[in-house]
């Protein structure tokens, strides 16, 4: 096929028939250019053709020869193209099933209806299961799924081998599984949590959910009032800059809950009967530099960018097995939000939901709870006012960096945040040693 | 009543059945507390019993004395209420019908159809209607509402006696209608635009869902993942600080479209037959220091704080009147979010919905707006560069200041920001002129 052809051809496949115009005509199928490697091939045949190519906005001005003849439209006389950022933006690449990790934190013995009710979304998957270490009885895990398991054992041995000051007890052995991983992708459920139904009563998919968010753009620059402009249906809305709508990858996947929100132990004590049934059918990229809550309960992430920065390090002394008894997520999430403005990642919040089942009872848990309510007045002013040197160019330097203004800012404050720059420092030693040890041979 | 017994009535009030634990306890029973004046007394009283006071946290602490006898329920030997921010938030002040203005720029002459299908809606609100002293046609509005009509007769005198050298025609002939309002608060849809129906077919009452967004408050400072916390049935998540609860006032609220989207002409064109048809049940405070693309289309906003940054500054030279011909709303949106992170005030996106009916061609209106498009990727990067002087205290001075920095900054790149520079200034001349001659007689 010679060049002209090939344009002719690629035209007639990026068109469909939207071309107007007597002398210059705007061309393009959105839509259509998602079919990726082909769609790569044609542009890179049509480059060779563009008049101009603004290297800020990311803008391609291709024009073309008139094409005219058996074919029923005609084009006019030139044809400007302006499809880079419209191509590029649409080209989100593809998740294999095989590069992700789901990791489960084992609270309860007894998986069995755990696993069974999300048979249908985790079957594909690697799984890794770390048993809570203080849980007395054996694990049960229903057969049928690739699983590898985690428990009191390989964390002693871990921690005699490594010498890790590390706890992985209760909520935080899920990070034990995050440092084993070999995968590009995390995604993280709580074990009291089984799959939501959405607005039409369809059991939703939060894998599927949580890849598409992490394989499509993040968009922080700016914010998208139509929410997720990746989303079929949707798009940028007027006044976007076209330079802006590449977008950056997205490291982290925020997912939301039904039934018991995830509020604090106060909160749900105020409202033991309230129940979060609103599904909002949305997600959006939290903009850069805005800070939020980052839950443990429904996450996911690409490992290789941010892993280093999702770690067990502020442990409250009065640490429970109810997540509102817990903020080491929080504080993670705080990190890992951070760590992404700083190297221009993206994180989103939105769907997918899960259904989180019924906890324990808030009231007992207020008394342990204040801590970590009290802390937060601290927390937030501090990671807001973080600014990472040019020089911290990894999550792993980024945590250090971290870590350091912890020990100095806020060490004085409460001996619970020295404790937690500690082992922001001690993750960072374990992370590098694995993940160069994995290279040779596997860990532990 | 004494004290005691007004303290164990309002616990007995305020409790419900919360309460519990031997000791301590934690009480309250936030939906209780939104009785309002009732609530502010017994804050009042409760006060002269506080243990402590957080001015930063703004949580109160309450001790109050050991309960029993014939209750059912003993409080143990003391209470600690933590009510503080759980009161004021829920605190939300009222808006009266008559402190609202609707505001409808007329670029069609027969609203006939579009005054009807909003009657239910606005009738109850006085309404400024501003022609677009383009139209030659008399306007048509059908009778029984509460209407001023501002014409070119009208623009004409008010151009004469002020010497404005400002642009009304288009989508900016709306703006008169703010310098005209004398009210606190301002709605304005389009006039291309209709009541749209929510996700269980209801008919969304836009005005009533703007004031709500206006008259509870903005959680600019912190990211709140289940969206609004003010909303009935949701609240503040997990790792929040109370302290930040209380929130700031919301200065501006943006609704959205169902049906056709607010896109700008490329990508209408790409996607001619793109529907918006997704219902996002959700409003949300956009983050401070993250802008957004304000669109005029569905807008709500307190006059009072910023309605000097809503004005008719940035005209394009192909200006038509199709909404992806103008960024007029865009470049005023974008001072105004600026003045709100500036002066304190929030600013929240998501509902309401209206409904856009059927639009003009946009691959006709292509050749104009590439000006629009192309000055994008210069003015987002202005306004988020944009820093102002602690001495700008109200919108008029921060509106001054940006406009100094446009002229200085962007005025060598296209003569069209000069021209919006000295149209901001001319605006502020009007608004204060205008504000202050209202104190003592009508203007115009």
């Amino acid at each position: 096929m010679d060049d002209d052809n090939f344009i002719d051809d690629t035209l007639e496949w990026i068109l469909g028939g939207q071309c107007s115009g007597d002398n210059e005509g705007f061309i393009g199928d959105a839509p259509r250019l998602e079919k990726g490697h082909e769609t790569r091939e044609s542009l890179d045949i049509l480059l060779g053709k563009a008049i101009s190519y603004n290297p800020c906005s990311e803008v391609l001005w291709v024009r073309v020869p008139k094409r005219s003849g058996s074919r029923e439209r005609s084009f006019g006389s030139s044809l400007i193209l302006v499809l880079g950022p419209e191509l590029e933006y649409k080209m989100s690449y593809t998740i294999k099933d095989d590069e992700v990790d789901i990791v489960i934190a084992a609270l309860h013995s007894d998986l069995t209806s755990f696993m069974e009710e999300w048979r249908p979304i985790f079957s594909r998957f690697h799984i890794i299961i770390v048993k809570d270490p203080d849980l007395a009885d054996d694990l049960k895990i229903p057969g049928g799924f690739n699983v590898n398991v985690y428990t009191k054992s390989d964390l002693d041995r871990f921690v005699g081998f490594t010498g890790a000051k590390l706890h992985f007890s209760g909520y935080s052995c899920r990070y034990f599984g995050y440092l084993m991983s070999r995968k590009k992708y995390i995604i993280s459920v709580d074990d009291d949590c089984v799959p939501a139904r959405d607005d039409k009563d369809l059991v939703i998919d939060a894998a599927a959910q949580h890849i598409t968010n992490l394989s499509t753009p993040a968009t922080p620059f700016f914010f998208n009032t139509l929410y997720d402009p990746f989303r079929p249906g949707t798009d940028f809305v007027r006044g976007y800059p076209f330079s802006l709508r590449n977008g950056v990858a997205c490291a982290l996947s925020c997912g939301l809950w039904l039934n018991l929100a995830d509020f604090d132990a106060p909160t749900q004590s105020l409202k033991p009967k309230a129940r979060s049934s609103r599904y909002v059918d949305a997600v959006l990229t939290v903009p850069t530099q805005a800070l939020l809550p980052v839950s443990g309960v429904n996450i996911a992430f690409d490992r290789e960018l941010i892993g280093p920065s999702l770690f067990p390090a502020l442990r409250l002394a009065g640490e429970g097995k109810l997540r509102w008894e817990t903020i080491e997520d929080i504080w993670c999430g705080m990190c890992a939000k951070v760590v992404c403005d700083h190297l221009g990642h993206g994180v989103k919040s939105g769907l997918p939901y899960v259904w989180r089942k019924e906890g324990g009872d808030a009231v007992e848990s207020l008394r342990k709870e204040w801590e970590g309510v009290k802390l937060m007045e601290e927390v937030l002013p501090f990671f807001q006012s973080v600014r990472l040197p040019r020089s911290a160019v990894t999550a792993e330097d980024c945590v250090l960096e971290i870590a350091g203004m912890v020990k100095e800012r806020l060490g004085s404050v409460n001996p619970v945040f020295g404790g937690a720059a500690d082992r922001m420092v001690e993750w960072i030693r374990l992370w590098k040693a694995v993940v160069s040890e994995s290279t040779t041979s596997k860990a532990v």
